[in-house]
């Protein structure tokens, strides 16, 4: 389809303030094509405490084959919902709201939403973030200090990964802190400036999310003093760093949880669900008995991870250790368990604190599936999520061949690894479903926090993307990933173009020392160039969000701003799109940035985009011409 | 399109136990047509604690040419989620869940669910509801004996309803429930057997809903003796009745609100949301000074109103009143107001009350938006609700004629009243939109509420459907109400032909001794015979549903149980349909049970449907054949 449709999103361009307090006034805007209609009106729906309130918008002016019409919305609670109603001069009536225009009726949960509350920081949109699995990044030579812990399987940094237990959380590579230090010259070249790092707290496993304490960075990774130094050094190269937090459960040999396991009337029971009287049973994550479960209900585990000056969440956060903010694992599930959830009180009060400690900080929850119930706004800035991105993007890009691998039992298998879902391998996604399944699983997040969403091809729990990706499909992800509203995200070791089956064999050690070898330089330079687009266009980041055509083999949207507009075409099968006259002004004057594609304006104002597959270009334009006002 | 599908519902067809407890194992079936597929597999994901959980499901047997699959899932959480996934011997992947079928990842919100609490009483799946708006029902003799009150403008049962304020909430006719007492057996002979009465305490306004006492009904309705009586009598015939009770607001009149008034101390004032320290100023319904509103943070509110074993939510329940249940007004915005959202606290304990005092009655919300949010099981056994039934019906059948009529200040419109939506009058729907809209309000809702979601085709707040009905149609509105999944309404009058353009006009005093008039004995023998259907077939009320055919003309859909099913064609503009060969088994047998459309059953087991328009029918068929087990 190529349309031509009245738009409205939540980005600059379309509203006044992203961060209203209740009680405020918003002016919100709808760009309308010049020749569609004629309308007689347009109105807001807004839906204060579930009952609907209505407003007039006015045509306040045209544009470059625009009319823009605004409306003001009193804000009345935390996550205000809005859509616009479109009343024709022939009697249609359209609805707009985050899923597109309908002919009836839509749901108050895909509204359009403003949020009322401090938004995130403004440099969450700046950001390209690069995730590192401490043990596999690299090791220094202080590593080699260390003794062994009693639960690790030692393994040389060019060992094989074994996907199967014990060596599956057991096997020890020893990367390190000070490892990580060596190698940041490594992520300036890449362009990245968010450094998220994987736990680092002391642990029994390879992975660490079974933390023994919260108080101190594992002595194997360097401890608290090169914990400190990497984020010196980190910030010194405009780098920020966040840690990962585990708040649904901790590792039974934490610290709380020994002193309570078998020991009723411990200070610390009251934070796991110990299911007998002797404190021997409780509940853990999806059965797994290494992970006790927190008990969210406890008004001392609260204070102590959360709330209190001295919590962990706010120790971290301050000097002399001063991350940025934290990434919260198993954010999904929790304070949730049978009849109790507590997950929205868990995460506000997150939130709260780190607005309190550091309001400069990011917030994200880890929630792998269907994110939207949790991602209102009053708590997560944005989600470790696969559904709205990474998914769509494996079952439109990849060709897998269908290579034997290891599960931790030890089992073989041919169907490619899909994140855990027994459906038979990779799923068959065309363009279009992919573009379906962005709105589907983004139309009911607030624009603001749909910002927020991380938008990796894979990280630490996945297969990697490369492993199935069809021919040449590489830069058509990596670049979708760049461009498409959301936070990038560089799982390390993608730049290198390693494989891995499923999330275990993702955790390949770095290969340090190829980059010069012919594929991993290619690959280096296609990040190098893709993340740098990113960068050097802040339109991408936090600007709007427009689709221009969608079919089976290709996706083009773009990005638009008041100061430059990004184009952006990602084809598979390859691509020979007309744009209708008026859809894309200042096509004239676009000048390509990355790929391998051609763009041509006919006379009559219609954008000609041709490319072999797959493919992915990017063109910077003007910046959208809004009305003058008067 | 006429297709034939795999199916789900939340039937007992489909599902072993609608009402179980957490930890609980339920059994889901899947209905898949013989000649479907090849099917590799059939799996259900749940989402226990928001992380999946899967489970496999056996092809158990096959009867009538469908293949019967079965699968358990253990109940995790009081709304537990699940879908199922359909993979495909050629690898395709398919997800079903309420929204229909699938090729992409669907959303939480559009799963089937359980609910893990107490089912509602089976007696709401076969009633049939009769609104009463007491002022304007009937006049008994005694009424002549009660003074007028100081707020009200005598007028006469004859008069025409004013609808400019002040007339709009004065015009007192006087209606009692003696009245409704002498006319109980018009509801008898109609076949309804549950009689919902709008707020009988005494007021300041005809409509009540300022209740200036929740201890007594109003005097000049007969008082507490009157309405004791009407219930017996009530009951005495079959009929169960429930109230109407504020929990929103109150009047300004009320003795609570009176005592806290200007009054800073007073035991109530934390009742409301005062806003000044002299207790004179307040917050209220939309700004509507006679209705402050209420704020649930107040324990002794929770107490006196709801959880108290004399509160006027258990008050009522218990003898000598013995109420079937509680319809509960502006629902929707109950203990919402800005930041603050209580919502979910005040609906629970209504439910927890009642189970305790009267587990045999039923609680309604209303929310006459998109009531999705507010009905997952945990409260409201249903609402007051227009977006899933009323509006697209509304949508579908009218031909608004454009006769103008006044609003509450007076001004004329011509503009069709559409639910206070300002859009330009009645929408144009095709029997398609109905269709999506079905899907579309339902879908995010547990089936065992939606089942008790109200389907009126107008009630006291509405204008009267028939006011703006195509030739016609009236059969289908009143058909349709009687046989989708849902209470079918009847407000009083309706059955009369009364018209009125909007909420207020519909308020017209019962034309009682019109009964044999030629158009009003029609009206009246259509109903009695949609009634009639409704209460002699249970699949109903509690049967699995099926589209079998949608057009823009057209809705063709059957309710399915073990011991009967029954067919329903609804259509506006003809039909001509051909349901392909298996869709619908047993049709040889069908019998018609009303309508004036003929079935054809064709050798090789298509069924051919054909109807000049408009139409309503509906056919008796035998129930589905299920496999033996074994």
């Amino acid at each position: 389809m190529s349309v031509l449709l009245p738009h409205h999103d939540g980005s600059p361009l379309y509203v006044s303030n992203d961060a209203p307090t209740i009680g405020e006034v918003v002016t919100v805007r709808l760009r309308v094509p010049a020749g569609y209609g004629p309308l007689r009106a347009v109105r807001t729906r807004s839906n204060p405490d579930h009952e609907p309130e209505w407003t007039e918008a006015a045509l306040v002016g045209s544009a470059d084959g625009w009319d823009w019409w605004q409306a003001p919305i009193t804000v009345r609670n935390p996550r205000h919902g809005y859509r616009f109603v479109l009343v024709h001069e022939d009697g249609t009536v359209l609805w707009l709201n985050q899923s597109g225009l309908h002919g009836g009726e839509t749901l108050d949960a895909e509204d359009f939403a403003l949020v009322a509350n401090p938004a995130p920081p403004a440099w969450l949109h700046e950001s390209v973030m690069y995730q590192v699995f401490p043990d596999r990044f690299a090791r220094s030579a202080q590593a080699d200090s260390h003794p062994t812990p009693d639960w690790a399987i030692p393994t040389a940094w060019d060992d094989p990964v074994d996907p199967v237990m014990p060596g599956r959380s057991q096997q020890f590579y020893g990367g390190d802190i000070p490892g990580i230090i060596e190698h940041l010259d490594h992520l300036v070249e890449l362009g990245v400036n968010l450094l998220y790092l994987t736990p680092v707290f002391p642990a029994a496993s390879n992975h660490r999310y079974d933390a023994s304490s919260f108080d101190a960075v594992d002595p194997l990774l360097g401890g608290d003093e090169a914990y400190i130094r990497l984020i010196e050094e980190a910030h010194a190269r405009g780098i920020r760093v966040i840690g990962d937090l585990t708040s649904n459960h901790s590792g039974d040999r934490h610290e709380w949880f020994q002193a309570a396991l078998g020991n009723p009337g411990a200070e610390t029971e009251d934070f796991y669900y110990f299911t007998d009287d002797g404190n021997t049973h409780y509940e853990s994550w999806l059965g797994t008995p290494t992970l006790p479960k927190f008990d969210w209900s406890s008004e001392q585990l609260r204070e102590r991870f959360v709330s209190g000056d001295d919590s962990v969440v706010a120790k971290w956060l301050k000097p002399p250790y001063s991350i940025d903010g934290w990434r919260i694992d198993v954010a999904n599930m929790t304070g949730r368990l049978g009849d109790v959830d507590l997950n929205a009180e868990v995460r506000q009060l997150f939130r709260e604190t780190m607005l309190r400690i550091n309001p400069d900080a990011i917030l994200l929850g880890e929630s792998t599936n269907d994110a939207i119930s949790d991602l209102q706004g009053d708590g997560w800035h944005g989600a470790m999520t696969y559904p709205s991105f990474t998914r769509p993007v494996w079952g439109w890009l990849s060709e897998p061949d269908g290579a034997p691998y290891l599960t931790a039992e030890g089992e073989e298998r041919t169907e490619p690894w899909f994140f855990g879902q027994p459906i038979g391998g990779i799923p068959k996604y065309t363009a279009r479903d992919v573009a379906d399944a962005v709105v589907r699983f983004t139309a009911g997040i607030p624009w603001r926090v749909r910002l927020g969403n991380m938008q990796p091809l894979d990280t630490h729990d996945t297969g990697r993307f490369a492993t199935n990706a069809a021919p040449g499909t590489v830069p058509v992800a990596v670049g979708l990933s760049m461009t498409l509203p959301g936070l990038p995200v560089v799982f390390a070791g993608d730049e290198f173009g390693l494989v891995g089956a499923d999330g275990e064999a993702s955790r390949t050690p770095m290969p340090w020392g190829s980059e010069s070898d012919v594929p991993v330089a290619e690959r280096l330079a296609l990040y190098r160039d893709l993340v740098g687009l990113r960068r050097a266009h802040p339109v991408l980041g936090a600007g709007g969000m427009r689709w221009l055509h969608v079919d089976d083999e290709t996706l083009v949207f773009v990005r638009e701003g008041a100061d430059e507009s990004v184009l952006v075409l990602a084809t598979r099968g390859g691509a020979d799109v007309e744009l209708l006259p008026g859809a894309l002004s200042g096509a004239a004057a676009a000048q390509e940035l990355v790929g391998d594609a051609t763009l041509a304006v006919a006379s009559d104002g219609a954008v000609m985009l041709a490319a072999e597959g797959p493919a992915f270009a990017a063109w910077s334009l003007p910046g959208v011409l809004l009305p003058s006002e008067g």
